[in-house]
Formats: structure tokens, C-alpha cells, sequence
């Protein structure tokens, strides 16, 4: 089973109330590729960088099954660029900066060994870089998922719609399908969004966790309620890491593993928020990983009651 | 077992985006004593009314086994009353009235028959009242069970934490948590609250569900996702009555009762929700209830799957 991902490997400056980091790597791509390598690889990265991009991160993502075969460099130019600040209760952000620089003009090039992907995840990128992807493989993937925001249905939902058409899973978060479909009720927005294109739609809320949604089936799994949450960037790439690196484990791709999967990319996005940026992604064990899985069925298991 | 509930008995006049309604029955004992009703009887209210209060109410509550001898009446004056309006998304409200009429100078006086209360609901009030109630009783309750607001912690911390000491158990929501605990982590919070006197600390999350606290252990409801909200007054006054209404046909009151007890109530608030006031607490039947319990099975149902 091979693993596709697109997105972008960056450079984030980050502060929150709890500390100040000039420059760490951060990009969707960087997120997932960490996450999801502790379910599965080979995992083969489309994106580009500049030539700043530490040759250390490539090493070591290379040593965990991460092609980067697929990955532009261009030695003479910067990588791509986010800084940002957090509101005291981590539930806003303000962009401080977005310097594009080598993603201005990113055409996405799938290598040959990844043409014939089982799973692809679609980083949030423009639209219309997304269907350049799936246009490029030589065969139907077994699952396509796709990460979107506001900005590209702001800027371009003809072809946001277009993309949807075309994938299995949409993960957003709740304002975005609310934004998406038109509808307050995230139910009554579900509903719709099943009609888009997508079998399964996963609504994320952040601290309040996240929603699967297939046919008239739906499935609640709550984030862990967290001592300390540290720096919440790429805790959804994190999320969508862990979800496809589990599925790619997987023989059956359905409503049930997808619960599971949720709370596999739940787990690593838990872990996710304890440090600045990936840092925390870097050094995980399998056990930590299942023991965190299991404060899930702790967090929400009881006996069933029946009145009579 | 007898429950003794306080709060209020009172008409609102109501706007939320869907429809607007004058004068309704509304009061935290009005939502309480009917959710509670669903599960178990006797239950005395103790609360005051003015002559405009109906008749009808006050003789379809004796009819579920509810108790109004320990309710002042003074015909000549006018009921507790409360206008309120609710945002687009019903996220906030605004209070447009607050006539507080024969609240202004309520007296709770806890009738014979009650003050050997097994479950007690202190509904939530000014905190010295709610210390007064217990004082009337004869014995130690089984149960003593707290709400309260931020309003009563912005003007009377002190009797709130003398209050607090008092008690079993408190449900206040995720903002009052972090109000009192002065903490904006939910864990944190949690566990200085828990010093302060509870046993048991539920926090409300509204659509994102509850929170459990007790000692180390931490369990979390989610709520249901809901197609439409019509009406969101009363809901957390219908859950604690469906929390207290359950555990009191409960010989054991624990952790894993309590989980059920907060299922309960959430599946009656489920109910309150879907029309003004309380009108859908007046005719549910058992099967309905049974019924959306178990929409909580499934929606938190899965497969473990541990990691190799």
C-alpha cells in the first residue's frame, strides 16, 4: 500500500501565550508525513521547497519510509513561510505573515513509483493543484482525502466543488461546513455536503472533537480534555496523518475503520499540541501512541442502562 | 427516595430565530421537576409563585408525583419573569427583562415532608438561599447537587464558595468552570474544583457535550447532533433533572452511575431543545426516551482496535 501526499514542507514562526519559536518547520506536508509514519510507509511527499529547507528533517523523514522523490528543490529560493499568534485561549489566530515564495508557482509533479498510490491525502492547497494530482495517477486510488479552508471558498468554490467531486473523505472543521453548505445545523450541512462528491465527511472541532458523517450513519469521537495545550499548529494535519497512515493498515475501508482511524489521527493530534510545531512528533513509541488510544475507550466507555 | 428541588417557577417571553413566544411556563423547578418526573417520584419543589402561575401546570405536575406544598403563593403578586433573545446561530442571548416580583424576597421554606430528602437539586439561585435549604434539612441527603451561574460568582464569590463546601456534586459550564477555577484549562480547572468542596464536578459544553469529574477520572458525553435547535431555554435545568431523576432509582451512586445519570439528562435536554419552553417535557413517553438513549450507544459506539 503505498501513501500520497501532497502539501507543502515549510517554515513557521509561531507564538503562544506559553513561548516564541523564530523559526521551525511546519508545513501540511511535514505534519502528515511525521503522523502517518508511525501507521505506515512507503509515504511519497509531493511538494517543493527552497534550499533552506534542512537537509536533516529529509534525512530523517527518509529513515521513517517518506519519499521525497516527488519534491522540488529549488536551491536558489526560499521555502515557504507562515508566522502567526495565538490568542490567549488558543482559539484564535492572526497571520503576522505568508511569504509564498517557492509555492507561487508550485506545479505539483507525482513521481512514477507513486502513480499508482492506494491512498492520497490532499493537503490544503489551491483547488485546482489538487485535481492536477488526481489527474495524474494512472489508476483510482482505493481513498482520496481531501483537507480544504475558508480562503479557497472565499476566493475559488467553483472549484472547491469541482475537487469534492472527485474525492471518498472531506475533512473540515465546523465552520467551514457550515460555510460549505450553507446550513447552521452541522447536521443539515452533512446532509448536503454528502451530495457534493464526498462518502464520508469527518467535521473536526477542535477541543470539542470531531464528527464522521457516511449516508445516515454518524460517529462522535471527543478530543482528549488536555492538561496543557502547548501550540495547536498542525494538529489537523497531525489528525489527517494519523487517520490515512491507519488506514493504510487496513483491508477494509468503512464506517468502522473509520472510527478507528479518527481516533488514531485524534491520538496523534494530542500529542501533536504538547510541543512547538512537529517537535513532539519526532520521538514517539508505539506504546505511548496505544496507551493514548486507550484514554479514548477510558474517556468514553460505560455500561449501557436500559430503563425498563 | 425523595427528591427535594429548588429554583424558580416563572413565564418567559421568548425570541430565538425560529419563533417567538410572549408568556410561556418557564423557571429552573418548572424544567427540573418534569424532566426528573420521567424517572422517579416523590419530588417536592420548593419555590415561590404569584397568583398568575397556572393552575393547570401546578395540577399536571401533582399528576407525575410533584410535590407543591413546600411552594409559596402570593396571589396578589406577579410570578418570576424573564424575556430573552437568542443570537442567529443561538450560540448567545441577550436579556431583554428581568422582573424579579415575589423572587425579590423568596424565603425557601423546605416543607415536613421533605427535609428527609434523599436527593436534593439546588437549583440555581443566590448561594446564601441555597445554604439556607440545607440547613432546614433534618439529615445529611444522599445527594446534594449544585448549579449556579457567573453572575452569582461575580457578585457573591464568598457565599458561592461557602455553598460549594456544602455539596456533592456541581454542574456549571465550560466558561463558569474557568470563572471559578480562574483557569483556562478545562483539566486544571477541573481539579482545583474539585478542592473546593464537590465530589463530583459536571461540566456542560452544550453542543460539544459534558464532562464527568471525580477524583483522577475523567469521563466526557457528547451531546447529540441535533438537526434543529428550536428553543435552547431550559435545557441545562432539563438535564439536571433527568440526572437527578436517574440516579434516584440508583442504590449505588458512583462514577459509572453518574455516566448513565449524565446520558440521561443529556437525552432529556435533547428532547427540551426541540420546542419552546418546556412543551416537549409534557408529553414524552418512556419509549421515546429509551429510544434516544440508545442514539447514544450508537453514536459513540466502536470497535477497539489496539495497536500491535
Amino acid at each position: 500500500m503505498k501513501i500520497l501526499v501532497i502539501g507543502t514542507l515549510a517554515f513557521d514562526a509561531l507564538e503562544t501565550p506559553f513561548g516564541k519559536v523564530d523559526k521551525i518547520i511546519g508545513g501540511s506536508a511535514t505534519f502528515i508525513s511525521y503522523s502517518a509514519s508511525y501507521f505506515h510507509s512507503p509515504i511519497y511527499v509531493v511538494s517543493v521547497i527552497g534550499g533552506d529547507y534542512p537537509q536533516e528533517t529529509i534525512q530523517d523523514l527518509n529513515g521513517r519510509g517518506v519519499d521525497f522523490s516527488g519534491v522540488e528543490v529549488r536551491p536558489n529560493e526560499k521555502s515557504f513561510f507562515w508566522a502567526g499568534k495565538y490568542s490567549l485561549d488558543l482559539n484564535s489566530r492572526e497571520t503576522l505573515a505568508t511569504d509564498l515564495n517557492v509555492l507561487a508557482d508550485f506545479r505539483p509533479q507525482v513521481p512514477e513509483a507513486a502513480q499508482d498510490a492506494d491512498f492520497v491525502l490532499l493537503g490544503n492547497l489551491d483547488p485546482v493543484v489538487q485535481q492536477n494530482v488526481i489527474q495524474q495517477l494512472k489508476r483510482r486510488p482505493r481513498l482520496i482525502v481531501m483537507d480544504t479552508m475558508n480562503y479557497w471558498m472565499d476566493t475559488q468554490m467553483d472549484q472547491v466543488l469541482n475537487t469534492l467531486r472527485m474525492i471518498d473523505v472531506l475533512t473540515i472543521n465546523d465552520e467551514e461546513a457550515r460555510q460549505l453548505a450553507n446550513e447552521h445545523s452541522l447536521v443539515k450541512a452533512a446532509r448536503k455536503i454528502l451530495t457534493l462528491g464526498p462518502k464520508y465527511l469527518i467535521i473536526k472541532k477542535g477541543e470539542n472533537g470531531a464528527l464522521l458523517f457516511h449516508d445516515n450513519l454518524v460517529f462522535f469521537a471527543p478530543a482528549l480534555p488536555l492538561e496543557e495545550v502547548f501550540d495547536p499548529t498542525g494538529a489537523g494535519d497531525t489528525f489527517a496523518g494519523g487517520f490515512i497512515g491507519y488506514l493504510a493498515t487496513k483491508n477494509d475501508i468503512n464506517f468502522a475503520s473509520m472510527k478507528n482511524a479518527i481516533l488514531y489521527g485524534s491520538t496523534m493530534a494530542s500529542f501533536c499540541v504538547e510541543r512547538f510545531g512537529p517537535t513532539r512528533l519526532f520521538n514517539l513509541t508505539r506504546p505511548e501512541i496505544k496507551q493514548r488510544y486507550q484514554q479514548f475507550l477510558t474517556l468514553t466507555h460505560f455500561e449501557t442502562d436500559l430503563l425498563t
